[in-house]
């Protein structure tokens, strides 16, 4: 049976709802990657009283504890009293962190504040971590068949220490040979039910356990294996992800940890596309995305966010007789829009939006969510009728990454696609 | 004392970090309005062996514990049966429920799906709350001097029930006379520590509960006090907002839960400005920004997103000797931006960016986090040197809020502001 785990975080700020908890879900999926199962996460405040003994009963349940927050140089900082408490030992100061954290700030010209050595204090026993992201002295403690890892709370703390020394020293601990090894492929531009239907087989897979994880439109399609290495496991993955690679095609635009927007910059950087958008509905957003992306700036010539129809005319060169015949949310105007602004950037691949992002402008012919999407390169212009469901930043939300996805499949294929998304429909 | 109480989000998606939990913060925030003492949050897996005892642990300590999630149809949804459980009473099957739940079936043709009757089941005792947001029926149950709350974990299914149903039964259950009253101003423009020694002797009122809550560069000033009723909370509450107000003048951008660009674009369209923007290092972030607000197509005329140096001379008239002399982020291009996106727009008040957001592209001399940003208003032209703090996207994120702040201050004062944000430094 796989070795227990919760997580506990500790503060004030997090119980009472001012912060929501991010540290707690990464986590957990840090823990189950190494095979543990995670029974639960538990949020406290900072008192030693109500800390010690919650902490003391995931012990004594053999669980592995993680705890994160309340190690600080404040005096409301109480984790470290409450885990040694817990663990029924005394807390030493740890002389050599102490001189090292002198140091630090001794060599930046900083007075040592006072109080500060309460950070340097660990548990008698406790192995130490070592934390070169912030100021707190991190530990590790065995107890039975469980233990417990004290971490600071900041995300970015958290996470650097994780992957530097603590996730190292609980393999080491816990004596870990069999760990979940898993990947993924993300998909985009097909409904959850449709993606469920295709790789349906593969999920029941009797040798990886499959799962699809929806953020929204990006859907995530992830399988792991217990093994001890990731060529064993990569054995087993592998067949499956090529599998569900033949069985999706150009849906599959990324393995792994890769946004769109990513994906899409780094394809039309291979390629030695340039592009540039005109938005309207999507106000920005396509470009912000895109130039979220380091290295952005080789690929993107600028984005024209024409708002009015004035600026539709004057930047895009949108004939003002076709926004009074068919309105700016039209075939006609989005088509102006993307040959307006290929004629005007000079760049190789441009996409235009227009249309009805909310919650006021929708009429019984063109409701809220109408959006008219146009593509250009090379000499061809493309355009296609959207249906977004969804409220004003859902709308603008996913018409910016359905824009994306038109982008990198051009660049894919290099030539304007069919499919870009499943809300494209007859107008 | 105060009623405590706790929170328990059922599923196994949270629990390995699938999904980062947000209900429970909000939760923990509205129990906290009531004056209910938040004691934990709690995240469990679905299994009923691991969830009755926990709840049973806390109803024993006369909590009022809220579940979330766990109530829909399918075979792991565990959490009826465990309250049951936990309450020692049975489940009973609500026939009303079930009557008008097969009704709304009907009602729109569709077959009642096998097996969705066990969502009308409540444990025998409790009190019946109505859910117009989805299936599930939900219920409250007393225990002792605590009780539970059962809700989906759809967070708009959960907050609308809550608001229209829950929180009154709670309130009547509970016989809540006393409860938290909180008003909160929005400040943008200092860092932390200086609006603490600002607003410190106010934080300390005797009469209310002061505190600072930080998102980045936006900062929340907030007092709470018991009361019985909103009018004797004013009382306390209003001079010492009014006292803060003072102090900090037009550093606060609003009261309550107002985001600065709904706040910008609202003062935009009550003075009746049109603005323009000409973005390139926030690459259209601060249009995305203006955009996500209903009702900014009265404000926004557009923004060149003018990411190359080309487009900048082509579409804002920088000109190349300016650019080769002083480079893209200089004093000299960003006020030639700004003077240029207002004389192609013909808006009233524009504001230009153009910095370094990196990782790439810093220099000894332009360090990442360099920018300038122009505005321009009438005749006027002004230009702020900024060293922005953090990586690219909170480059891109506080340049971007400073540009919004830059706008508010201009539509507040009806000219170009002096002080916009304290990363404003010499260059």
């Amino acid at each position: 049976m796989a070795q227990r785990a919760c997580i506990i975080a500790v503060g004030n700020e997090v119980v009472h709802g001012f912060i929501v908890n991010t540290n707690t879900a990464w986590l957990a999926r840090e823990l189950g990657e190494l095979g543990f199962d995670v029974a639960y996460h538990l949020s406290v405040n900072d008192r030693e009283a109500e800390l010690t003994p919650r902490i003391k009963a995931a012990l004594a349940e053999g669980l592995l504890v993680v705890t994160t927050g309340g190690i600080g140089p404040t005096v409301d900082d109480n984790t470290r009293q409450a885990v040694a408490g817990a663990l029924g030992v005394p807390l030493k100061l740890d002389h050599d962190a102490l001189a090292k954290l002198s140091e630090r700030y001794a060599a930046v010209g900083r007075k040592f504040p006072q109080g500060s050595e309460r950070q340097c204090a660990r548990p008698e026993g406790s192995t130490f971590i070592a934390n070169a992201f912030g100021t707190a002295t991190c530990f590790l403690a065995r107890n039975g068949d469980g233990g417990i890892a004290v971490l600071p709370g900041v995300p970015r703390e958290l996470k650097g220490i994780w992957a530097e020394e603590l996730r190292a020293a609980i393999i080491h601990e816990f004596g870990l040979h069999e760990r979940f090894f898993s990947r993924e492929l993300r998909v985009f531009g097909i409904p959850e039910s449709d993606l469920d239907q295709r790789v349906k087989a593969l999920l029941q897979s009797e040798q990886a356990e499959g799962a699809i994880l929806v953020d929204d439109a990006v859907m995530r399609l992830r399988w792991r294996v217990s093994a001890t290495e990731q060529a064993d496991a990569d054995k087993v993955l592998q067949p499956i992800l090529a599998a569900a690679r033949t069985e999706l095609g150009d849906l599959v635009f990324a393995e792994g940890n890769v946004e769109l927007e990513t994906c899409t910059v780094q394809l039309l950087a291979d390629k030695g596309l340039k592009v540039a958008c005109a938005e309207s509905c999507t106000g920005g957003m396509i470009a912000h995305l895109l130039t979220n992306v380091p290295g952005s700036s080789d690929v993107l010539v600028e984005s024209a966010v024409t708002y009015s129809n004035a600026a539709k005319v004057r930047r895009l060169g949108v004939k003002q007789a076709t926004l009074d015949a068919h309105g700016a949310v039209s075939r006609e105007t989005a088509v102006e829009m993307a040959a307006g602004i290929k004629r005007e950037s000079g760049a190789d691949l441009c996409v235009a939006v227009t249309g009805i992002a909310g919650p006021g402008g929708g009429t019984d012919n063109k409701p809220v969510g109408t959006v008219w999407l146009a593509a250009a390169m090379g000499d061809e212009v493309r355009a296609w009728h959207l249906r977004v469901p969804g409220e004003r930043e859902l709308v603008k939300w996913r018409t910016a990454r359905t824009a994306l996805n038109t982008l990198r499949l051009a660049a894919l294929h290099g030539k304007l696609p069919e499919k870009i998304a499943h809300w494209v429909t007859p107008p």
